[in-house]
């Protein structure tokens, strides 16, 4: 009795839960994992400086005015603001789950986080600032130097450890826990009908082509405007910049749709403000297919599902700058 | 026996306990206390809205930029960055504790933090916004029209409400225990001796007629240059632009100096950038007294015991915008 009453147990628990794990595994978009960072000291060090302002020449923009960690990592604007108010090139992509891109910037010109995170402090269009300047910055603050003699062990901060410990703090950043992900490890209550409908069009449709893989996107670089050129005021050409390829003009990363429902405009030159006109423009340039209001509503429904757990931060007390520390230079 | 041992006990106690309480009372600054906000829902409406940069024109601007909570709630700048780059005229005061001020602003032109809140986000050269914009980008949003039906029982967002939530959350922004706080609260080794001295110094010299209470200041208007004229090149007259009088002229609200050691720089024009100078100068212009360069960094050892316990805020997550949201216009 006993014996039977166990391999019943087993039986029951396989209907609910073996079939979960399979349907997950078959999946083109894999539920996202939890990060727990192997040195919590680097993370906190890392979330300082991505906060700092001091990080740019104005003493005003820090990593986190453009991808802001309150707004689904980006600025939510077209194209970013940069020093004294210069208009960005390119729209501000997602620091969430950005860990998971096959490379960075929208042309990958940066082969991960760390090479990424020394892009915008030196670029005179975004923080304006330099490298050599961020390193007097820091290393004229007492709390800092501790920090960094701390974890790496040396009286002398260079750039290398400045971006290994921003680059740290974003690796936390990812957005587990969202419906879709709690439908993928076998809740089938977590979507509602229209989702799951959206779901299996974006399959069938072929988006998850590119967008796949637990960021749903970062895993290729695709032309953007395959079946139709796409129309844009915005001057980028993606990969060509990095490659000088002639294949490789409007080639770009394919973005993460994890949050997308936070990180709108979209699109690189951030033209296209809602979901909506972004599955149409998709269809039509990519796929050569025109999806119906109805198809679109459920595909928008589904892509709402992706917004995982934002991630839960305490706001970081800066330590104060000292006699030693070269000025911000807002107005210069 | 009985009776003798819990006499004396008394007696050792008296010894240890009541002067400290005695001397606290006598004191003219007292401890900050903590704050219990009486409505966590409204004080978390607020916080997202102190946080939200869709309250300036631009998308760009909120009021954290200018009163950031990760840097003693200033920007550390000589005057702050408003819309389009525009250099503000004044240096912004510190965030933290000033509802204890008897007014704000440096003119006081503001009677409390209710009435200032909407000042930076209807100035041109500031958040550049309008309170109409405001109430229709919050309302279209329902997470925000949600919050503010559960406070004020209503679906008509206006600015009184979403000034009342700023006001709430600031009056949490206060920062207790201060090792000159503790030391107030009878912690004898809270403070060192050429702290002590310091405070002596401080309060000998004539400083706690104007800062004092559990502020450290921000408790009257007075005028700044009273045995000297200070120089500056900045344009603003203090209380003059309120009253009209001639009397008040250069007269200004007394900073609070909690905290003095992180909100630099100092004074209406943020010309001072050190400590050092800004007690220099207070001590001629206000005192007629030049402190040595000893009683100096007595005083500024003392100040820098004000350091109070930052907030420990989590960051607030914002919802996003819909299709009714009016657009950010960074550009216009």
């Amino acid at each position: 009795m006993l014996i039977r009453t166990f391999v019943i147990s087993l039986l029951s628990l396989g209907s609910i839960f073996v079939p979960a794990i399979a349907l997950a595994a078959d999946e083109p978009i894999q539920p996202i994992k939890e990060v727990k960072p192997k040195n919590p000291d680097m993370v906190e060090l890392g979330k300082m400086l991505f906060f700092d302002p001091r990080l740019s020449k104005s003493g005003f923009i820090s990593c986190n005015s453009c991808h802001n960690l309150s707004m689904g990592g980006t600025d939510n604007l077209q194209t970013s603001i940069g020093h004294k108010w210069q208009q960005g090139p390119i729209n501000s992509p997602t620091v969430l789950n950005s860990s998971m891109n096959l490379a960075q910037f929208w042309d990958g010109r940066a082969k991960d986080l760390k090479e990424q995170a020394g892009g915008p402090i030196a670029n005179p269009k975004e923080m304006a600032f330099t490298h050599e300047l961020t390193v007097s910055v820091l290393s004229s603050i007492p709390q800092y130097q501790a920090r960094f003699k701390k974890l790496f062990v040396t009286d002398k901060i260079d750039m290398g450890m400045v971006t290994t410990a921003i680059a740290a703090f974003e690796e936390t950043l990812v957005t587990p826990d969202s419906r879709f992900d709690k439908w993928l490890k076998g809740d089938k209550q977590a979507l509602s009908q229209t989702e799951l409908e959206g779901y299996k069009l974006f399959k069938e449709s072929g988006c998850t082509g590119c967008h796949n893989g637990a960021a749903v996107g970062g895993g290729s670089f695709q032309k953007f405007g395959i079946f139709e050129t796409y129309k844009t005021m915005n001057k980028a050409e993606g990969r060509f910049a990095v490659t000088g390829n002639d294949d490789d003009r409007f080639v770009f990363k394919v973005p993460t749709l994890r949050n997308v429902e936070l990180t709108y405009p979209y699109f690189h030159d951030g033209a296209v403000e809602t979901l909506e006109e972004a599955v149409d423009t998709m269809g039509r340039i990519e796929l050569s297919r025109k999806f119906t209001k109805e198809e679109n509503a459920k595909i928008v429904a589904f892509l709402k599902s992706l917004t995982g757990k934002q991630p839960e931060l305490t706001l970081p007390i800066l330590p104060p700058s000292t006699k030693g520390t070269p000025k911000p230079k807002p107005f210069e």
